[in-house]
């Protein structure tokens, strides 16, 4: 439950809560008492209390933009010397005192989950909005938004610029986790996993066992929160299917024998950190700590969903996705009558008939389907932008219910090379060149028959 | 010895660095790389080499002041419901690519403490200006200095709104110096000390002892450096001279038996973090642990010097002495012409005629002497504003040469009463109280016979 | 599975292995890659290969009885003088060169949870024997053991030794253990709860909540194995039933309003540390823990089981409880028929008839059963050796099946008052005193009305 | 200082002490407590003291050498089937009581340092003996000792036995010493320096420069106490003079270059701990972790005293000195004359006159002079005995006056090689056989020309 703010006092009180902590009386140390009344205060509310705090927030402690505008206007008006003060007094007009209060909350004990989870409804409320601030900026562009709404924007926009400081990758730190973690960690992997899900204890301590590993990143002001986290298996060969490795009855690999680290799961945990990235440090930084460790390894992959696939074959134009998979239209159609007969339960040997057609309709959605100019799998999105290439596709690589929902049961393996990451990044971020395996190529180019 | 910048060509190769630093291209990942291989060329380089380094981020990586004046003018046209995405993009105009670059050393393995240092040279670059920002932008406003100078304060503002940030108090640790602590950091300790030299490892285990504490303020990418340290002995009674404190064949205290803290020392060691205080923290940090550990310990006092009375009790105007001291004039030049025929070495006796009229000129001068409305003395000035009050005046408190040539002898005791501390605070932030035990104000302004 | 030492081939091969162990060739270093490899190969054998190793152990490796009989005959002819010499020769020889094998095994890594681990499976084919070594020796002494028996039983005595010595409580460690402990560790909680079964992890979690402390001793060269560990509960008042104690939905108690710390169970977990007591140091140090975390809990109490209550009470001879109990033949003759039919599951109100009659016979069974001059109940002999007193009995402090066939649910309080410990456990040693509550006393022995 | 123990009444007292400790009255947890109040009452004590409450626990807890007479006694009279139970009784009567009392005292906190120190002082009070237990079994057979030098004696034997149980090598901590351990420690590495004095903390922190390495071993129980430590030099190629290796102002070797590992100092720091060694132990450990950190290092050597060189070579008979060196009676009597006429401030060309002659004197004293079968020089056996080989000889490889005292100057360099210390200490130890590199047998005797 908690309080509600609804009232004028209520709100009012609040005001004068968050004026006082901007307020330079009785100095540094009161205002960090004051800061962590505040906390406290937004920890009881209820979700529609805490809608108002962000409100009030939002609109009570915004930038003054009729001060901006004189200072705009002086700075047109001054001689060029003159215009490093101006510009100094601008950039403070336009630094809302919000932030000032956004920082101090931060500062205080358990303040940095506070104001990450802060940001996590203000983002709720937002409403969608694309997955990168440049995208949020871009939603704000739409004029149909109300002062009210443009503020809350803002108030976003200036989280998301203090939290991107705050979690730069140079201040986070790698941990492995296992299963000599503390329960209390390993607890929140199991609710923060979000690829495949950990059905119990023992499931967990299968994928922490001799030949498994699990990273994560950790923030010094949030020490027990994984922010980011990747299961890794170590095996002899690439695997083909997830379900083998979340097997708990399947034996365990050799450490000697291993020669390949399969990425199966990567968990962003604080949705209060969207658009601030750090997914591809954490697996270039596990690549080096698994190459130190275990030097016999030799070939690092992924074994990732396609999570745009069947929506994407079910209803994208038919001639689009006959062009991209490189079938006929007619083929197309014959393939989305099968599959309508077709369910996670038809038989192996009966979904074999559809295999190579498939196959290949996934290997051109990874290639050619886009969205703009970027792959419109977010998956692929990612791993290639991390520099990967895709390397191999898996025929009922997920077996589960949700595997053939949302792919007709097909995963994709990305490639991790050291010494090809930086060409492959390269390539993708410039000419979103979508690095292949020459297999994949073959599938949809097969090499003419002389 | 190390590099020069000297020619053309390699000025050109510092900026490309930089440039690459700041372009996309690679990645974040090979961002880090680059900004890894700057903060090696900054280390190798010269003296010289470094002034380059430091005027080529500041000028070449500035802000574009006409894309600001335009935006400006941007501004003062749009219609009010447009004026938000213009402020956003003059925000960001209004930060320099120098920033980011800034930013960017900080996070590579080592660069924070590169980043402090590089300010402490900019410091030194800049000449002499106050040591708070405050001081450092009314400097800033002197309409004199060219160009290069404006773009190279500009670059000491930007740094320090970084580290203002990235020190903030919240995310320092408090940890106890002792004499198991590495060697490594005890070795900083006796170069950072700053107010009582230490002599010899002998010197600091005498500090360390089991009647001694030391504190440090540590930062989380720093940690091997301490921010800033505090000497404690644990006594029963006031201490009233330092030479007693530190005189290594004085016997321990039984910690049953103390009753006072006394705060006889506290260095700053980062001269890059001038303006970024944490010393007020740490003081009442302090106090709230000593109080715990030792619940029988219930008096918290300084044993500070005067660093500025001396210099005010020789040379400032005769009349404004005598009337902050409360003696006459005569007195004063009476006063200034037995001291000119005294040393560090006259024998204490003969000092002792002195006394009375010199501890009250001390007295005047922590009370009365101000600069602007602030007290003259810039130990007073801290402990004050900390929330302390004048507690007692020490006569030969320091008979060391440096405390005859600092404040011929006088030490003064500041207090720090927990209950106290957030009033005596406010009435010196907001009206320049100096808050005096009742022995002082009375030496000034002695009780009338009736 | 595991190899089986079947032949004389390869007892051969490991008697080979235990005397180059023993051999000086090679020197140190040599001897422990030896030891290393003995310890392996023990871990690789089956139940009977373990039991001829043990044999071969125990037989090959004992000591010389001839030259032990040799020195006994010189030291009786010798001068007075040269007794030291030959005594000295007599006791190494007394000491069987097993010993030093055992010794060897303890020091390789993972070495010495392996001779815990041996003895264990040493005392399974030793048999019955009673919980203390003294009784061991009792064992000993019926001369109808054959040699070979003789010299496994002289084995178990040389690992006692040992055992005893190694596992002095000076080199235990007391750790709190927690949510935040890893869950390797709290895997072995689980698994070695040994009174009231965790069902769970949830069930853990909630034993290990705010208002729950877990201790346990650890041993520097078995880091990860808990040896004993108990279970608090921290509460407002003396709780009257486990059940209550471990229901996972009742609210927990607020830290500053507790005043009582019940002890609701205890586990040994070593079962080839039999012997080797540590529970009494385990309370006191945890008593003394508490207090100076919780200086506000003031009561330290057991919730402890009757294990042999009810065999006693079903199965004594009638006069005998009825003179325990202070009831008559008759009544307990009733309470038997009417607990004939009685079970686990009939209602609370039914049972409540024999309430009175019932708490009396458990009151006498604690206080009067006896086995020697020591109590019959081995929770009681435990709890009032280490100096605690008989507090209260708990109507139905167990309502599971098994508190029905341990204690018909009845279970008992032991108080631990610090001021009274010493004295408590002497009166118990010396004059085999039980201590006990007035109210148990009136119980048994009821005030007479005039 | 401290109690003398002088009067009756006083040595009652602590008998009355050590009789309380062993009695069971009052539990374990109250043994505890008694036996703290013993070591602290040790502890008070003035030399003299110390020395009667070493011989009152040597004299009044011992062996009742009566009793056990008599069971020898009973032994050579009962049936063979009896004998074990005759032998167990046997066991602990030879087992004097005052093992119980030293077990007791190192279990409590500081205890342990304790007791080494206790028998520190006893092996001072024993007077000189030879440096291993063996030796020291040997010197109490000399039956002139009377009775109480005769009880003080084997107290130590039980002391020994006991330490060598609890400082097994598998019970100690490897761990590094470097400039960030805590200068309590390094200051105990300053004062238990034995080989080549540390002067300064300036001088210490060289021996921890980025091309050094120390390492201790360390006890749980004694986790501040060093109990031996070796200091490592990296370079490339073998250092010939310590000299070198101390001078604070020569260059850091590059890590990446170096090929080599010198250790040129090994101390043991606990006289009580004498006999019981775990320095060959050390030395392999440092080897395979250095092996583990640089794999370019190669070659382990030591650069170490002849300890006794100079002395055999000015007293030994003559004949034998020339016999050893394989030069002529003449050559060794103008040498000693020479020699007289020298001395550490000897211009070094002067001394260049005997360098090939003392040298191969010296690899004459390594190789051939013995003390019964083992080699005279105690270093020598330490090195060869742990499986090194003498490997090189270093004119003025020690240019102190403590040098030349010692042996003129010249040092030698023992070499490890994993592969062959096996071997090496095979044949030291079963044929005496002192392994040697090519050149040094060369030198002894030199190939024929043909």
């Amino acid at each position: 439950v908690g309080a509600d703010l609804a009232g004028a006092a209520d709100v009012g009180r609040v005001r004068v809560l968050m004026e006082e902590c901007l307020a330079a009386k009785g100095g540094e140390v009161s205002a960090r008492t004051r800061a962590r009344r505040l906390g406290g205060t937004w920890l009881q509310l209820s979700p529609s209390g805490r809608q108002r705090f962000l409100a009030l927030l939002a609109e009570d402690f915004a930038v003054d933009h009729d001060a901006v505008a004189d200072l705009a206007a002086e700075l047109t008006r001054v001689p060029v010397a003159e215009r490093p003060d101006v510009e100094r007094r601008l950039r403070r007009a336009l630094s809302a005192s919000r932030r000032g209060l956004v920082r101090q909350l931060s500062a205080v004990p358990g303040g940095m989950k506070l104001v990450v989870d802060m940001r996590a409804e203000l983002l709720d409320h937002l409403g969608p909005v694309g997955p990168d601030p440049t995208t949020e900026t871009a939603a704000l562009e739409t004029a149909a938004l109300e002062l009210a709404a443009l503020e809350l924007a803002a108030l976003n926009e200036d989280m998301f610029d203090l939290l991107l400081d705050w979690f730069d990758v140079g201040f986070l730190e790698l941990r492995r986790i296992s299963w000599d973690s503390p329960a209390a960690l390993l607890e929140k992997v199991i609710a923060y996993e979000a690829v495949h899900r950990i059905d119990s204890w023992a499931d967990l301590r299968n994928r922490l066992d001799s030949d498994r590993r699990c990273f994560g990143f950790f923030h010094p002001r949030m020490p027990d929160e994984p922010l980011i986290f990747v299961e890794v298996a170590l095996a002899r060969g690439v695997a083909s299917s997830v379900q083998e490795l979340l097997d708990l009855d399947a034996p365990q690999s050799a450490l000697p024998d291993v020669d390949t680290a399969v990425f199966y799961s990567i968990s962003n945990t604080q949705a209060g950190l969207r658009g601030v990235g750090f997914g591809d440090f954490l697996i270039k930084r596990v690549v080096e700590d698994l190459q130190r460790e275990l030097p016999t390894v030799r070939v690092f992959v992924t074994l990732s969903p396609l999570p745009g696939f069947r929506r994407w074959f079910d209803t994208a134009e038919v001639g689009a996705v006959a062009g991209a998979a490189a079938i006929t239209v007619d083929q197309v159609l014959a393939l989305r009558t099968q599959l309508g007969t077709m369910s996670g339960t038809t038989p192996a040997e009966e979904r074999e008939n559809i295999r190579a057609e498939l196959l290949r309709a996934a290997a051109g959605y990874l290639v050619r389907a886009k969205r703009g100019v970027a792959p419109l799998d977010p998956v692929a999105r990612f791993h290639l932008g991390n520099g990967a290439r895709v390397e191999r596709l898996n025929w009922q690589g997920d077996s589960s219910p949700k595997g053939w929902k949302e792919s007709y049961g097909v995963m994709v393996n990305y490639r991790y090379e050291l010494s090809h990451i930086e060409a492959n990044h390269e390539a993708f971020a410039s000419e979103h060149a979508v690095v292949t395996a020459k297999a994949i190529t073959e599938m949809l180019d097969p090499p003419r028959r002389r």
